[in-house]
Protein backbone atom coordinates (compact mmCIF):
# COMPACT_ATOMS: atom_id res chain seq x y z
CA UNK A 1 0.00 0.00 0.00
CA UNK A 2 1.08 3.73 -0.96
CA UNK A 3 -1.23 6.38 -0.38
CA UNK A 4 1.35 8.58 -2.16
CA UNK A 5 0.12 11.12 -5.22
CA UNK A 6 1.32 9.95 -9.18
CA UNK A 7 2.59 12.73 -10.96
CA UNK A 8 2.01 13.10 -14.34
CA UNK A 9 3.49 15.92 -16.74
CA UNK A 10 2.03 16.99 -20.14
CA UNK A 11 3.31 20.08 -22.32
CA UNK A 12 0.19 21.32 -22.46
CA UNK A 13 -4.31 20.00 -21.71
CA UNK A 14 -3.75 16.92 -23.85
CA UNK A 15 -2.02 14.87 -21.21
CA UNK A 16 -5.88 14.65 -19.77
CA UNK A 17 -6.31 12.02 -22.10
CA UNK A 18 -3.63 9.87 -20.20
CA UNK A 19 -5.41 10.71 -16.65
CA UNK A 20 -8.87 9.78 -17.93
CA UNK A 21 -7.62 6.24 -18.92
CA UNK A 22 -5.35 5.60 -15.76
CA UNK A 23 -8.45 6.79 -13.43
CA UNK A 24 -10.34 4.29 -15.36
CA UNK A 25 -8.61 1.55 -14.42
CA UNK A 26 -7.19 3.11 -11.15
CA UNK A 27 -9.74 5.11 -10.34
CA UNK A 28 -8.31 5.37 -6.47
CA UNK A 29 -4.60 6.95 -7.45
CA UNK A 30 -4.43 10.51 -6.63
CA UNK A 31 -3.08 12.24 -9.31
CA UNK A 32 -1.03 15.50 -9.61
CA UNK A 33 -1.04 16.78 -13.13
CA UNK A 34 1.44 19.14 -14.38
CA UNK A 35 0.44 21.19 -17.93
CA UNK A 36 3.13 23.66 -19.36
CA UNK A 37 0.51 25.48 -21.03
CA UNK A 38 2.13 28.81 -21.10
CA UNK A 39 5.00 27.00 -23.77
CA UNK A 40 2.81 24.47 -25.37
CA UNK A 41 3.01 22.73 -27.79
CA UNK A 42 6.60 20.54 -27.50
CA UNK A 43 5.97 18.80 -30.88
CA UNK A 44 7.13 21.74 -33.04
CA UNK A 45 10.25 22.46 -30.88
CA UNK A 46 14.21 20.78 -31.10
CA UNK A 47 15.13 18.46 -28.70
CA UNK A 48 17.36 20.30 -26.06
CA UNK A 49 14.34 22.57 -25.73
CA UNK A 50 12.02 19.87 -24.94
CA UNK A 51 14.45 17.85 -22.56
CA UNK A 52 14.80 21.28 -21.05
CA UNK A 53 10.78 21.61 -20.36
CA UNK A 54 10.37 18.42 -19.27
CA UNK A 55 13.07 18.40 -16.55
CA UNK A 56 11.50 21.48 -15.54
CA UNK A 57 8.36 19.58 -15.21
CA UNK A 58 9.55 16.67 -13.64
CA UNK A 59 11.49 18.56 -10.81
CA UNK A 60 7.79 20.48 -9.98
CA UNK A 61 6.40 17.17 -9.40
CA UNK A 62 9.19 15.08 -7.58
CA UNK A 63 8.91 18.11 -5.43
CA UNK A 64 5.44 17.21 -4.09
CA UNK A 65 6.13 13.62 -2.68
CA UNK A 66 4.84 11.86 -6.01
CA UNK A 67 5.58 7.72 -5.55
CA UNK A 68 6.34 7.62 -9.35
CA UNK A 69 6.12 10.22 -12.26
CA UNK A 70 4.24 9.36 -15.83
CA UNK A 71 5.62 11.63 -18.99
CA UNK A 72 1.99 12.03 -20.24
CA UNK A 73 3.32 13.86 -23.20
CA UNK A 74 4.43 11.95 -26.53
CA UNK A 75 7.20 14.38 -27.37
CA UNK A 76 8.68 14.58 -24.32
CA UNK A 77 8.45 10.58 -23.59
CA UNK A 78 10.67 10.23 -26.52
CA UNK A 79 13.45 13.26 -25.98
CA UNK A 80 13.25 13.21 -22.10
CA UNK A 81 12.48 9.91 -20.66
CA UNK A 82 15.93 8.27 -21.01
CA UNK A 83 17.13 11.31 -19.31
CA UNK A 84 14.86 11.24 -16.52
CA UNK A 85 14.70 8.10 -15.87
CA UNK A 86 18.85 8.27 -14.85
CA UNK A 87 18.25 11.11 -12.49
CA UNK A 88 15.18 10.51 -11.01
CA UNK A 89 14.82 8.23 -8.10
CA UNK A 90 11.57 6.88 -8.49
CA UNK A 91 10.08 4.72 -10.93
CA UNK A 92 9.25 6.82 -14.00
CA UNK A 93 6.82 5.54 -16.99
CA UNK A 94 6.62 7.03 -20.72
CA UNK A 95 3.65 6.56 -23.35
CA UNK A 96 6.38 4.99 -25.81
CA UNK A 97 7.30 1.59 -24.27
CA UNK A 98 4.40 0.82 -23.16
CA UNK A 99 2.95 0.79 -26.77
CA UNK A 100 5.93 -1.14 -28.35
CA UNK A 101 6.19 -3.33 -25.02
CA UNK A 102 2.28 -4.24 -25.91
CA UNK A 103 2.71 -4.64 -29.88
CA UNK A 104 5.97 -6.96 -29.66
CA UNK A 105 4.15 -9.34 -28.52
CA UNK A 106 1.40 -9.72 -31.23
CA UNK A 107 1.82 -10.82 -34.34
CA UNK A 108 2.02 -7.50 -35.89
CA UNK A 109 3.84 -6.57 -39.01
CA UNK A 110 2.83 -3.25 -40.37
CA UNK A 111 1.87 -0.54 -38.23
CA UNK A 112 1.48 3.43 -38.82
CA UNK A 113 2.32 6.07 -36.60
CA UNK A 114 0.95 9.70 -36.24
CA UNK A 115 2.35 12.09 -34.23
CA UNK A 116 3.98 15.72 -33.70
CA UNK A 117 7.37 16.67 -36.20
CA UNK A 118 9.43 16.27 -33.33
CA UNK A 119 8.04 12.56 -32.27
CA UNK A 120 8.45 11.54 -36.03
CA UNK A 121 11.86 12.98 -36.69
CA UNK A 122 13.29 11.18 -33.64
CA UNK A 123 12.70 7.28 -35.39
CA UNK A 124 12.55 6.24 -31.69
CA UNK A 125 9.56 3.50 -32.54
CA UNK A 126 11.76 1.93 -35.41
CA UNK A 127 14.57 2.49 -32.49
CA UNK A 128 12.41 0.68 -29.62
CA UNK A 129 10.78 -2.42 -32.08
CA UNK A 130 14.78 -3.08 -33.09
CA UNK A 131 16.28 -2.91 -29.66
CA UNK A 132 13.37 -5.98 -28.70
CA UNK A 133 14.16 -7.68 -31.98
CA UNK A 134 10.93 -7.46 -33.65
CA UNK A 135 10.77 -7.12 -37.15
CA UNK A 136 8.22 -4.68 -38.19
CA UNK A 137 7.75 -2.59 -40.68
CA UNK A 138 6.94 1.36 -40.12
CA UNK A 139 5.12 3.97 -42.07
CA UNK A 140 5.11 7.15 -40.35
CA UNK A 141 3.62 10.51 -40.71
CA UNK A 142 4.18 13.52 -38.87
CA UNK A 143 0.22 15.88 -38.68
CA UNK A 144 1.39 19.01 -37.33
CA UNK A 145 -2.23 21.15 -37.94
CA UNK A 146 -3.91 18.21 -35.73
CA UNK A 147 -3.03 19.58 -32.39
CA UNK A 148 -4.46 23.22 -33.22
CA UNK A 149 -7.40 22.60 -34.94
CA UNK A 150 -8.58 19.91 -32.07
CA UNK A 151 -7.70 22.43 -29.42
CA UNK A 152 -10.37 24.68 -31.29
CA UNK A 153 -12.37 22.05 -30.47
CA UNK A 154 -12.87 20.96 -33.85
CA UNK A 155 -12.84 16.75 -33.53
CA UNK A 156 -15.75 16.24 -35.78
CA UNK A 157 -16.91 18.70 -39.44
CA UNK A 158 -15.33 19.13 -42.07
CA UNK A 159 -12.24 20.85 -41.73
CA UNK A 160 -10.67 17.84 -39.47
CA UNK A 161 -12.06 15.57 -41.53
CA UNK A 162 -10.51 17.13 -44.75
CA UNK A 163 -6.83 17.73 -42.97
CA UNK A 164 -6.93 14.21 -42.03
CA UNK A 165 -8.05 12.61 -45.52
CA UNK A 166 -5.00 14.13 -46.24
CA UNK A 167 -2.83 13.64 -43.68
CA UNK A 168 -3.81 9.57 -43.87
CA UNK A 169 -3.85 9.38 -47.91
CA UNK A 170 -0.88 7.28 -47.81
CA UNK A 171 -1.98 4.75 -45.38
CA UNK A 172 -5.33 3.99 -47.38
CA UNK A 173 -3.70 1.91 -49.87
CA UNK A 174 -1.50 -0.42 -47.25
CA UNK A 175 -3.00 -2.59 -45.39
CA UNK A 176 -1.88 -1.45 -41.57
CA UNK A 177 -2.05 -4.09 -38.91
CA UNK A 178 -1.91 -1.12 -36.13
CA UNK A 179 -2.16 2.51 -36.26
CA UNK A 180 -0.59 4.11 -33.02
CA UNK A 181 -1.97 7.51 -31.87
CA UNK A 182 1.58 9.01 -30.93
CA UNK A 183 0.16 12.19 -29.46
CA UNK A 184 -2.06 12.99 -26.46
CA UNK A 185 -4.86 14.84 -28.27
CA UNK A 186 -5.73 12.00 -30.93
CA UNK A 187 -7.94 9.60 -29.45
CA UNK A 188 -10.45 12.67 -29.80
CA UNK A 189 -10.46 12.29 -33.30
CA UNK A 190 -10.56 8.33 -33.20
CA UNK A 191 -13.70 8.54 -35.17
CA UNK A 192 -12.43 10.73 -37.68
CA UNK A 193 -9.34 8.27 -38.28
CA UNK A 194 -11.19 5.29 -38.55
CA UNK A 195 -13.98 6.33 -41.14
CA UNK A 196 -10.98 7.19 -43.07
CA UNK A 197 -8.83 4.21 -43.24
CA UNK A 198 -10.68 1.21 -41.71
CA UNK A 199 -13.61 1.16 -39.38
CA UNK A 200 -11.88 -2.29 -38.29
CA UNK A 201 -8.39 -0.91 -38.20
CA UNK A 202 -6.39 -1.26 -34.43
CA UNK A 203 -5.79 1.53 -33.19
CA UNK A 204 -3.27 2.17 -30.28
CA UNK A 205 -3.61 4.52 -27.67
CA UNK A 206 -0.46 5.14 -25.97
CA UNK A 207 -2.66 6.49 -22.21
CA UNK A 208 -4.13 3.45 -22.44
CA UNK A 209 -0.83 1.34 -22.46
CA UNK A 210 0.57 3.32 -20.16
CA UNK A 211 -2.11 2.63 -17.93
CA UNK A 212 -2.22 -0.80 -17.86
CA UNK A 213 1.86 -1.17 -17.38
CA UNK A 214 0.83 1.49 -14.41
CA UNK A 215 -1.29 -1.09 -13.03
CA UNK A 216 0.41 -3.79 -13.18
CA UNK A 217 3.24 -2.43 -11.46
CA UNK A 218 1.22 -0.93 -8.69
CA UNK A 219 0.08 -4.54 -7.79
CA UNK A 220 2.65 -5.88 -8.32
CA UNK A 221 5.25 -3.99 -5.75
CA UNK A 222 2.36 -3.18 -3.55
CA UNK A 223 2.10 0.49 -4.39
CA UNK A 224 -1.71 1.02 -4.92
CA UNK A 225 -3.47 3.83 -2.60
CA UNK A 226 -6.52 2.60 -0.94
CA UNK A 227 -7.60 5.47 0.54
CA UNK A 228 -9.73 8.55 -1.55
CA UNK A 229 -7.99 10.82 -3.42
CA UNK A 230 -8.39 14.56 -4.19
CA UNK A 231 -6.76 14.97 -7.49
CA UNK A 232 -4.96 18.69 -8.01
CA UNK A 233 -4.18 19.77 -11.50
CA UNK A 234 -1.19 22.79 -12.19
CA UNK A 235 -1.05 24.64 -15.26
CA UNK A 236 1.64 27.42 -15.89
CA UNK A 237 -0.71 29.47 -17.68
CA UNK A 238 -4.56 29.55 -17.33
CA UNK A 239 -7.15 30.99 -19.81
CA UNK A 240 -10.83 30.03 -21.03
CA UNK A 241 -9.87 28.20 -23.89
CA UNK A 242 -7.63 25.71 -21.74
CA UNK A 243 -10.34 25.48 -19.62
CA UNK A 244 -12.22 24.52 -22.31
CA UNK A 245 -10.89 22.00 -24.12
CA UNK A 246 -9.55 20.60 -20.31
CA UNK A 247 -12.88 19.09 -20.19
CA UNK A 248 -13.60 17.78 -23.36
CA UNK A 249 -9.63 15.67 -23.13
CA UNK A 250 -10.69 14.79 -19.54
CA UNK A 251 -14.19 13.88 -19.60
CA UNK A 252 -15.37 15.83 -17.25
CA UNK A 253 -14.30 19.53 -15.59
CA UNK A 254 -11.23 19.85 -13.86
CA UNK A 255 -11.50 21.00 -9.69
CA UNK A 256 -8.75 21.91 -7.93
CA UNK A 257 -6.52 24.25 -10.60
CA UNK A 258 -4.13 26.22 -9.86
CA UNK A 259 -1.69 28.28 -11.70
CA UNK A 260 2.66 27.75 -11.39
CA UNK A 261 5.54 29.45 -12.42
CA UNK A 262 8.34 26.33 -12.99
CA UNK A 263 10.74 28.43 -15.53
CA UNK A 264 13.10 29.84 -12.46
CA UNK B 1 23.34 60.30 -36.28
CA UNK B 2 22.95 57.43 -34.24
CA UNK B 3 24.88 54.07 -35.35
CA UNK B 4 23.21 51.56 -32.42
CA UNK B 5 21.44 48.54 -33.42
CA UNK B 6 17.45 49.07 -33.35
CA UNK B 7 15.87 45.72 -30.95
CA UNK B 8 13.08 43.66 -32.59
CA UNK B 9 11.94 41.36 -30.71
CA UNK B 10 8.70 38.38 -31.79
CA UNK B 11 6.63 35.60 -30.08
CA UNK B 12 8.58 33.91 -32.68
CA UNK B 13 9.70 34.44 -36.64
CA UNK B 14 6.42 35.74 -38.04
CA UNK B 15 8.11 39.14 -36.76
CA UNK B 16 10.36 39.16 -39.80
CA UNK B 17 7.63 40.52 -41.91
CA UNK B 18 8.07 43.46 -39.70
CA UNK B 19 11.79 43.19 -40.13
CA UNK B 20 11.26 43.48 -43.78
CA UNK B 21 8.79 46.18 -43.77
CA UNK B 22 11.86 48.31 -41.61
CA UNK B 23 14.13 47.05 -43.92
CA UNK B 24 12.70 48.35 -47.15
CA UNK B 25 12.15 51.94 -45.57
CA UNK B 26 15.65 51.75 -43.78
CA UNK B 27 17.49 49.56 -45.04
CA UNK B 28 20.94 51.15 -43.23
CA UNK B 29 19.60 50.32 -39.80
CA UNK B 30 20.84 47.90 -38.05
CA UNK B 31 18.31 45.17 -36.74
CA UNK B 32 18.99 42.51 -33.69
CA UNK B 33 16.16 40.86 -33.59
CA UNK B 34 15.38 38.38 -30.83
CA UNK B 35 12.11 35.38 -31.91
CA UNK B 36 11.21 33.50 -28.37
CA UNK B 37 10.65 30.11 -30.83
CA UNK B 38 10.89 27.87 -27.67
CA UNK B 39 7.37 29.71 -25.94
CA UNK B 40 5.71 30.67 -29.82
CA UNK B 41 2.78 30.91 -29.79
CA UNK B 42 1.44 33.71 -27.69
CA UNK B 43 -1.77 34.61 -29.08
CA UNK B 44 -3.59 31.87 -27.30
CA UNK B 45 -1.92 32.72 -24.32
CA UNK B 46 -2.80 34.58 -21.13
CA UNK B 47 -2.22 38.77 -19.98
CA UNK B 48 0.17 37.96 -17.59
CA UNK B 49 2.29 35.19 -19.16
CA UNK B 50 2.55 36.91 -22.26
CA UNK B 51 3.90 40.26 -20.22
CA UNK B 52 5.83 38.11 -18.17
CA UNK B 53 7.47 36.86 -21.84
CA UNK B 54 7.48 39.82 -23.13
CA UNK B 55 9.48 41.89 -20.51
CA UNK B 56 12.44 38.58 -20.50
CA UNK B 57 12.42 39.55 -23.96
CA UNK B 58 12.63 43.56 -23.86
CA UNK B 59 15.19 42.96 -21.12
CA UNK B 60 17.88 40.60 -23.16
CA UNK B 61 17.84 43.07 -26.31
CA UNK B 62 18.40 46.21 -23.97
CA UNK B 63 21.32 44.84 -22.52
CA UNK B 64 22.63 44.86 -26.36
CA UNK B 65 22.75 48.65 -26.39
CA UNK B 66 20.40 49.03 -28.40
CA UNK B 67 18.81 52.87 -29.95
CA UNK B 68 15.18 51.70 -29.59
CA UNK B 69 13.11 48.75 -29.20
CA UNK B 70 10.55 47.57 -31.65
CA UNK B 71 7.60 44.90 -30.28
CA UNK B 72 6.88 43.22 -33.45
CA UNK B 73 4.18 41.01 -32.10
CA UNK B 74 0.77 41.85 -32.02
CA UNK B 75 -0.26 40.21 -28.74
CA UNK B 76 2.67 41.60 -27.22
CA UNK B 77 1.64 45.35 -28.43
CA UNK B 78 -1.38 44.31 -27.19
CA UNK B 79 -0.82 43.39 -23.56
CA UNK B 80 2.88 44.91 -22.66
CA UNK B 81 3.52 48.07 -24.68
CA UNK B 82 2.49 50.11 -21.59
CA UNK B 83 4.44 47.95 -19.25
CA UNK B 84 7.67 48.35 -21.02
CA UNK B 85 7.16 51.70 -22.32
CA UNK B 86 7.09 52.57 -18.24
CA UNK B 87 10.27 50.45 -17.45
CA UNK B 88 12.52 50.92 -20.21
CA UNK B 89 14.47 54.05 -20.66
CA UNK B 90 14.73 53.83 -24.88
CA UNK B 91 11.79 54.71 -27.20
CA UNK B 92 9.34 51.74 -27.78
CA UNK B 93 7.35 51.13 -31.13
CA UNK B 94 4.64 48.86 -30.81
CA UNK B 95 2.07 47.78 -34.03
CA UNK B 96 -0.60 48.86 -33.26
CA UNK B 97 -0.77 52.62 -32.43
CA UNK B 98 1.13 52.96 -35.70
CA UNK B 99 -2.18 51.88 -36.87
CA UNK B 100 -4.48 53.65 -35.44
CA UNK B 101 -2.88 57.09 -35.79
CA UNK B 102 -2.88 56.29 -39.55
CA UNK B 103 -6.53 55.03 -39.90
CA UNK B 104 -7.84 57.81 -37.61
CA UNK B 105 -6.14 60.60 -40.13
CA UNK B 106 -8.42 58.92 -42.98
CA UNK B 107 -12.39 59.23 -43.51
CA UNK B 108 -12.77 55.85 -42.82
CA UNK B 109 -15.87 54.52 -40.87
CA UNK B 110 -15.77 50.40 -41.10
CA UNK B 111 -12.89 48.57 -40.00
CA UNK B 112 -12.24 44.79 -39.59
CA UNK B 113 -9.72 43.66 -37.41
CA UNK B 114 -8.06 39.87 -37.93
CA UNK B 115 -5.98 38.87 -34.70
CA UNK B 116 -4.95 35.97 -32.78
CA UNK B 117 -7.92 35.24 -29.67
CA UNK B 118 -5.37 37.37 -27.03
CA UNK B 119 -5.68 40.69 -29.28
CA UNK B 120 -9.03 40.10 -30.29
CA UNK B 121 -10.70 39.55 -26.59
CA UNK B 122 -8.09 43.22 -25.57
CA UNK B 123 -10.90 45.18 -27.27
CA UNK B 124 -7.26 47.39 -28.24
CA UNK B 125 -8.90 48.87 -31.09
CA UNK B 126 -11.89 49.77 -29.88
CA UNK B 127 -9.78 51.74 -26.59
CA UNK B 128 -7.48 53.63 -28.99
CA UNK B 129 -9.88 54.95 -31.33
CA UNK B 130 -12.20 55.95 -28.50
CA UNK B 131 -8.81 57.69 -27.24
CA UNK B 132 -8.38 59.58 -29.73
CA UNK B 133 -12.06 60.24 -29.89
CA UNK B 134 -12.23 58.62 -33.43
CA UNK B 135 -15.48 57.42 -34.02
CA UNK B 136 -15.48 53.87 -36.11
CA UNK B 137 -17.34 51.05 -36.20
CA UNK B 138 -14.81 47.88 -35.68
CA UNK B 139 -15.67 44.28 -36.87
CA UNK B 140 -13.50 41.42 -35.32
CA UNK B 141 -12.71 38.15 -35.56
CA UNK B 142 -10.38 35.74 -33.86
CA UNK B 143 -8.43 33.46 -36.36
CA UNK B 144 -6.55 30.60 -34.45
CA UNK B 145 -5.99 28.39 -37.28
CA UNK B 146 -4.17 30.91 -39.39
CA UNK B 147 -0.74 30.87 -37.25
CA UNK B 148 -0.22 27.04 -37.31
CA UNK B 149 -1.31 26.70 -41.12
CA UNK B 150 0.93 29.17 -42.28
CA UNK B 151 3.59 27.95 -39.94
CA UNK B 152 2.99 24.78 -41.86
CA UNK B 153 4.10 26.79 -45.40
CA UNK B 154 0.49 26.96 -46.66
CA UNK B 155 0.35 30.19 -47.33
CA UNK B 156 -2.08 28.87 -50.34
CA UNK B 157 -4.20 26.35 -51.68
CA UNK B 158 -7.15 24.50 -50.75
CA UNK B 159 -6.86 24.43 -46.66
CA UNK B 160 -6.01 28.18 -46.14
CA UNK B 161 -8.15 29.15 -48.30
CA UNK B 162 -11.56 26.95 -46.42
CA UNK B 163 -9.96 28.12 -43.53
CA UNK B 164 -10.01 31.84 -44.33
CA UNK B 165 -13.39 31.79 -46.29
CA UNK B 166 -14.78 30.31 -42.96
CA UNK B 167 -13.07 33.15 -40.79
CA UNK B 168 -13.81 36.03 -43.09
CA UNK B 169 -17.54 34.89 -43.80
CA UNK B 170 -18.89 37.54 -41.60
CA UNK B 171 -17.41 40.23 -43.40
CA UNK B 172 -18.51 39.49 -46.91
CA UNK B 173 -21.49 40.82 -46.54
CA UNK B 174 -20.29 44.46 -44.74
CA UNK B 175 -18.21 47.01 -46.84
CA UNK B 176 -15.70 47.54 -45.00
CA UNK B 177 -13.22 50.32 -45.58
CA UNK B 178 -9.64 48.66 -44.26
CA UNK B 179 -8.73 45.59 -42.72
CA UNK B 180 -6.10 45.08 -40.24
CA UNK B 181 -4.21 42.25 -40.71
CA UNK B 182 -3.33 42.46 -36.51
CA UNK B 183 -0.91 39.46 -36.60
CA UNK B 184 2.96 39.33 -38.12
CA UNK B 185 2.18 35.95 -40.30
CA UNK B 186 -1.38 37.72 -41.94
CA UNK B 187 0.73 39.32 -44.64
CA UNK B 188 1.54 36.39 -45.99
CA UNK B 189 -2.00 35.74 -46.78
CA UNK B 190 -2.93 38.67 -48.24
CA UNK B 191 -3.76 37.09 -51.93
CA UNK B 192 -6.48 34.71 -50.35
CA UNK B 193 -7.95 37.87 -48.03
CA UNK B 194 -8.52 40.01 -51.12
CA UNK B 195 -9.77 37.16 -53.51
CA UNK B 196 -12.01 35.98 -50.45
CA UNK B 197 -13.11 39.46 -49.67
CA UNK B 198 -12.73 42.37 -52.65
CA UNK B 199 -9.60 42.86 -54.36
CA UNK B 200 -10.03 46.72 -53.17
CA UNK B 201 -10.52 46.25 -49.63
CA UNK B 202 -7.44 48.17 -48.10
CA UNK B 203 -5.53 46.10 -46.17
CA UNK B 204 -3.33 47.28 -43.28
CA UNK B 205 0.08 46.20 -42.92
CA UNK B 206 0.99 46.87 -39.20
CA UNK B 207 5.03 45.99 -39.73
CA UNK B 208 4.57 49.17 -42.44
CA UNK B 209 2.41 51.56 -40.69
CA UNK B 210 5.36 50.79 -37.51
CA UNK B 211 8.07 51.02 -40.20
CA UNK B 212 7.03 54.69 -41.56
CA UNK B 213 6.65 55.89 -37.47
CA UNK B 214 10.11 54.73 -37.39
CA UNK B 215 11.25 56.33 -40.12
CA UNK B 216 9.62 59.43 -39.15
CA UNK B 217 11.35 59.24 -35.47
CA UNK B 218 14.72 58.59 -36.61
CA UNK B 219 14.81 61.26 -39.39
CA UNK B 220 12.89 64.14 -36.60
CA UNK B 221 15.52 63.03 -33.89
CA UNK B 222 18.56 62.77 -35.66
CA UNK B 223 19.12 59.55 -35.00
CA UNK B 224 19.36 57.48 -38.47
CA UNK B 225 22.19 54.81 -38.74
CA UNK B 226 25.29 55.88 -41.59
CA UNK B 227 27.28 52.68 -41.44
CA UNK B 228 26.55 49.52 -43.00
CA UNK B 229 24.43 47.58 -41.03
CA UNK B 230 25.40 43.77 -40.04
CA UNK B 231 22.01 42.00 -38.84
CA UNK B 232 22.02 39.79 -36.09
CA UNK B 233 18.99 37.38 -35.44
CA UNK B 234 18.55 35.72 -31.57
CA UNK B 235 16.06 32.55 -31.16
CA UNK B 236 15.16 30.80 -28.55
CA UNK B 237 15.06 27.56 -30.23
CA UNK B 238 16.27 26.28 -33.47
CA UNK B 239 14.47 24.00 -35.75
CA UNK B 240 15.21 23.26 -39.25
CA UNK B 241 10.96 24.24 -39.75
CA UNK B 242 11.51 27.82 -38.20
CA UNK B 243 14.56 28.19 -40.32
CA UNK B 244 12.56 27.38 -43.55
CA UNK B 245 9.52 29.73 -42.29
CA UNK B 246 11.79 32.27 -41.63
CA UNK B 247 13.17 32.99 -44.67
CA UNK B 248 8.95 33.20 -46.37
CA UNK B 249 8.72 35.76 -43.62
CA UNK B 250 11.97 37.82 -44.31
CA UNK B 251 11.80 37.06 -48.04
CA UNK B 252 15.37 35.98 -47.61
CA UNK B 253 17.67 33.59 -45.68
CA UNK B 254 18.41 34.80 -42.47
CA UNK B 255 22.63 35.14 -41.67
CA UNK B 256 24.17 35.33 -38.09
CA UNK B 257 21.54 33.28 -36.36
CA UNK B 258 22.44 31.92 -33.01
CA UNK B 259 20.64 30.35 -29.95
CA UNK B 260 20.07 31.78 -26.83
CA UNK B 261 18.12 31.37 -23.11
CA UNK B 262 16.06 34.27 -22.22
CA UNK B 263 13.85 32.36 -19.51
CA UNK B 264 16.42 32.35 -16.43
Amino acid sequence: MNNKPIGVFDSGVGGLTVVKEIKKLLPKEEIIYLGDTARVPYGTRSKETIIKFSYQNAVFLTNKNIKCLIIACNTSSVYAYNYLKKIIHIPVFDVVNPVVDNLSTKSIKKIGIIATKATIRSNIYEKYFRKRNVKVKIYKKACPLFVPIIEEGEIKGDLINRVAARYLSNYKNIDLNALILGCTHYPLIKGVIKKILNNNIKLVNPGYELAKNLKYYLEKSNNLRVIKPSDRYYLTDITDSFLKISSIFLGKNLKNIKKVSIDN
